[in-house]
């Protein structure tokens, strides 16, 4: 008899790391779709940080994992059954379809996505959430405009990269802040960006200056911090800062210092706005499309770290997360 | 022979108030306009506290005032000498016209203003520059809708009294915080905001989240540090924040520390936007017909501190804007 292996929730996480015992890994029988829903045969799994939010209790703006519910994730997969009227057996899907092998839906909030325009990882890769966030959070709230200065940090990141290659698309002028010789290599030479500014070689506001001669129009903002701070008097009069993360500050136990230089905000009437991709729910189909298409025509370059192991693999893959030892956006192979 | 007495900026002042001796006050030869010019005789001059960077030699939002120049001031008078085809002798007029009798001027950024809806005084207080920045910075950067609340810091000022008002027209909950009991009770009962928060008083937060039990969907700051700290931690979901001021910061000799509570940008999603009237340079117009509507029908509680002495007296009068002396908004009669 056909089983549903499925990664569930039942401890929430102490501080830190995730434990192998916060997770139960059980066999369920697999269940047919009943009227108006569909069942999908899950191929791969995304990792992303927001999974350490989504598991604790406190408030945030999604409700989190129950206990003794299966992880929540976005997945990928191919239906596999159907009684819904908009769905084919054979469609590829991507959605909230959580760490397990299996997953019947009503198909709310599930999207189509075309195999022949990327396959099957990059969907819940770079072409996924991250991008959907590089997408909105670039486009709708930075606002580049052709021939402007778009800095972006964490550039190498699944995020990053995304967002610094819709701004070529969009003819912009790109800098990307990355720790190390190598990431920034990887964002000049293999992504296209104009240049590139390594934080961890010192003096940022002089690698900054010199690599934005004309000033920045547009920060899209992964780190914050330091980082932040040097942006934020090179910034020019009405620029935007699309506040996508805060890393420097996730490790820390209590709240880091504030943007010492926020007065620029004032003197420079820059427009500061916080994002998050969820806001932009309904518009996924276009994000989809766009960036398959952009994908089809080779202008996006993506990189999966694509790990083998299935879902029994998901409680040690999910911390390479944190630790970093991920090299590109980390999917799971189920 | 006629005369016009100028106040004119001799020195850049050193860090701090101004010093007599940095201004000339002058007899000039009062001179005719000449063809598609005006000459306005000046009633009313504004102080406020932008003058002092206007005077200082970096780089600003304005160009600094030159050496030897006429000390800049938003002025209001009437025409008394007109070969100009838009504006005719017995026209009451405002705009940057400086500290003196008389300006002599091509029109250019002079708005007619219209006594039978406010006194001259108060189209360089209340409805001038205060007016309009409050008028754009809450409606075009705060955004507010009705049913939404609304916290001004500094609200018995110039600008922080009229935002409230105009919030209160618009259908808003409004809060202001301001120091003392005396400026309290003026914000509630004498201006009609909903509640006011003593920030004298201590514990201002819990004030705070007393006086807004549905959290702020708006804050139009003029004060920065913890005033703007404590909002933050109680901002909505996608509210927006008017930055005009960062008075708290403006005496410090270096830069005081950020906004330590900035991660609410980003997980509440909110809108943080600079404002400087100026950009607003070609809707202020509009600004003065709603304002001097409103003002006519009694909408808008406006005090200014008429202050005696004639041009002579600027250089002292001035350095009540940091010394905080005066009682209402600062306008010098000629």
């Amino acid at each position: 008899m056909a089983t549903n292996r499925q990664v569930k929730l039942i401890a929430r996480p102490k501080p830190g790391l995730f434990a192998r015992e916060d997770f139960s890994i059980e066999d369920a029988s697999l269940t047919e779709p009943g009227a108006g829903e569909i069942r999908v045969k899950i191929e791969v799994v995304s990792l992303d940080p927001a999974m350490r939010g989504w598991v604790n209790e406190s408030k945030s703006y999604v409700k989190p994992v129950p206990l003794g519910g299966v992880m929540r994730a976005y997945s990928a997969g191919i239906v596999d059954a159907s009684s819904h009227p908009s769905f084919a057996v054979g469609d590829a899907v991507q959605g909230l379809l959580g760490v397990q092998q299996y997953a019947v839906s009503n198909g709310k909030g599930l999207v189509k996505v075309d195999l022949t325009k990327a396959p099957i990882e990059r969907w819940v890769g770079g072409l996924g959430m991250p991008g959907w966030t590089a997408y909105f959070g670039l486009l709708d709230v930075g606002e580049p405009k052709e021939g402007e200065t778009v800095v972006v940090s964490a550039a190498s990141g699944a995020v990053g990269s995304l967002v610094g290659q819709i701004a070529k698309i969009k003819g912009c002028r790109v800098v990307g802040i990355a720790g190390g010789p190598e990431k920034c290599r990887y964002v000049t030479e293999e992504l296209g960006f104009d240049a590139s500014v390594d934080y961890k070689a010192g003096d940022l506001a002089s690698q900054l200056k010199t690599a934005c001669p004309n000033g920045i129009d547009v920060n899209f903002e992964n780190v914050g911090g330091d980082i932040l701070d040097t942006i934020l008097l090179q910034m020019n009069v009405h620029g935007r800062i699309a506040l996508c993360g805060l890393i420097s500050g996730y490790t820390a136990t209590e709240a880091p210092p504030g943007p010492k230089n926020i007065r620029a905000v004032l003197t420079q009437r820059l427009r500061m706005q916080g994002l998050i991709v969820f806001d932009w729910a309904d518009r996924i189909p276009e994000a989809i499309e766009q960036l398959g298409t952009w994908h089809a025509e080779g202008l996006l370059k993506i990189r999966e770290d694509l790990q083998q192991g299935g879902v029994d693999a998901f409680p040690d893959v999910v911390n390479m997360l944190y630790t970093g030892s991920n090299n590109g956006k980390l999917v799971l192979k189920v």
